[in-house]
């Protein structure tokens, strides 16, 4: 499968609702930035330069080192993809929106799964990135170092020995290590719990987001939490530490969701069926709507209200429902009025192909 | 069947949603108000004068004149009914509210299909009822005839040669006639024409209720017109003026479904699947909201947009899902919290027989 083919198929490994607690926890991911000796930070990087480290990185991947660790992997330059494709990137939260800026400069490498995915010339020379479904934020690190020792057969990677790799922001430098995982807290915020608890991981010196976009924290309960320090800890700190708090989030979402099962039965079944309904016969849904319906149908399956729905497929709609996936599958340039009948149109053939 | 048997069902004839017009008119109505010669109106009556007029009533669909004119009808006085038995009396719309007060003194004639329906000792002494679906005003008013004829064969009625038939409050004096339809105008309360359309019914004498209360009129779209004045018409002239007026909304009604429908052909589909959605999946719903729902639904049916649904089914359910005729269905008396749930369950197990 070619990358432009990996682009527009909504399946990623990372949404396939697998690995362990996947009930409550969607996908962990692993980055870490890495920059090549001589030659400036992206910013300031001219075409030639940022051209060069594209052909490295090429050859780099094509090397028997990075062949035998991590299997095959394809490299594709910004330019080389549609601008529906480079948005359909995003979407599936494989690039940052930064990567649509100067596009020339650009490119992305893939593993057909999509669990490893390099960002090049983006903030740093190269991003390197793993993810997997459900907690697995040991797993994308040892994956994520197997490509970072492959690559560093091949590449120079600027290091200082007291302060670790370098990287363009100073937020980043040390271990270069991004951890965070993403998390479904349709309880935690029913419950009113979330806030308290954001507050606290903020004083843990953890960030959350949501899904898409920072200003979107609750569209569709899905929160990713990050480390934010990377400097004067070490990988293994930072990825427990991270897991220790994603284990304490789960069983507090678990706890939450069972009481208010308990205490509320038909309130909450109400509202899972009700979601249910929406999805399976409205003919126009905005993307909004479509995360909070779907994070409450997914609510009603984790807690067995609702039968035979796959998770994986949950995950999947989210993603395809998204508007340049929309436009790629239509195979034209959709209004958002237009997107809204063709979400609907979609989501509609998904849930009555169940059945 | 006996009337008790009559009263637990949710079938009515004027439920049935055939006859003229009946996209847009539920059901005819005529009532006309009676009074005996020699005793006081019924606010003033005492309780022996109110059994004798039950007995009188009762030796009247005894008789072979009324048997033969309009064929068997029964009388329960409303002492022989529950107290949930008489609230679904006032739930199908066969006796008001203020039967409710002092049932020693009351009671209601019935026949079989519901058509036929006497109060006695309301505010007159026998308001004799017709009700038929659809746009049957002319047949509701001459069945009223019959009944009317073949009673005063028996009973000697209260009437001045200079007024007409006498009656307990001055503004049924005359013909004692009041005529109404019941309406379903979702599109002219969509896009807005119906405010201005009260205000021309109510310049043209007619006055406008919901189908529940006076207070609610806009719940579930359905509206009851009716006459107002029965002094210095004839009871031709009364009857021919309601037709035209409902002729004439039922046009206006029509057009305005079409050009929503052909001008927001989408959102229109959107909100009439979502209502089936709702009411299909739905663990727990409100009365306002069934019928707001099951309003959007008929209006889809109406459209063919949604196949398969008798029209009279969801009429059906507007009456049983109210809340004595749930308490009789359930056997007990249940709170609104477990009405809601009942009510939703019953919905849901009629639309999935359907399928």
């Amino acid at each position: 499968m070619s990358l432009r083919e990996t682009v527009s198929n909504p399946y990623s490994k990372w949404l396939d609702a697998s690995g362990p607690e996947s009930d409550v926890i969607i996908s962990s991911r692993v980055r870490i930035a890495r920059n090549l000796v001589g030659y400036p930070f992206p910013h300031l990087l001219g075409y030639d330069n940022a051209d060069k480290i594209l052909y490295a990185v090429q050859s780099a991947i094509e090397s028997a080192a990075i062949k035998e660790i991590v299997g095959q992997l394809e490299l594709s330059r910004m330019t080389e993809l549609s601008p529906t494709e480079r948005q359909i990137l995003v979407e599936k939260h494989l690039i940052s929106p930064d990567m649509l800026e100067q596009p020339e400069k650009r490119g992305v490498v893939l593993s057909a799964d999509e669990v490893i995915d390099i960002m090049i010339n983006e903030e740093d020379h190269l991003r390197i990135q793993c993810l997997l479904p459900g907690l697995q934020l040991k797993e994308c690190w040892d994956l994520a170092n197997k490509v970072d020792d492959g690559m560093e057969q091949i590449l120079d990677f600027a290091f200082a020995e007291d302060m670790g790799y370098l990287t363009s922001c100073p937020t980043n430098v040390g271990t270069g290590l991004r951890a965070s995982v993403m998390l479904h807290l349709p309880a935690l915020v029913m419950t009113q719990q979330i806030n308290s608890i954001l507050t606290t991981l903020s004083k843990l010196g953890l960030t959350v987001r949501g899904l898409y976009g920072e200003g979107t924290q609750a569209t569709g309960n899905l929160f990713q939490v990050s480390n934010q320090v990377t400097l004067g800890l070490t990988e293994d700190e930072i990825i427990d530490n991270l897991i220790m708090v994603a284990k304490q989030l789960v069983t507090q979402e678990r706890t939450a969701r069972l009481a208010l099962y308990k205490e509320q039965q038909y309130p909450i079944e109400d509202r899972v069926w009700r979601a249910y309904g929406l999805l399976k016969y409205a003919r126009s849904i905005t993307s909004t709507d479509t995360m909070n319906l779907l994070s409450d149908m997914r609510l009603g399956v984790d807690l067995n209200i609702i039968p035979n729905i796959p998770r994986g497929l949950i995950m999947e709609l989210i993603v395809m429902t998204r508007p340049a996936f929309l436009n790629k599958l239509k195979g034209e340039d959709l209004n958002p009025a237009q997107r809204d009948i063709f979400r609907a149109t979609l989501i509609r053939e998904k849930l009555n192909s169940l059945s």
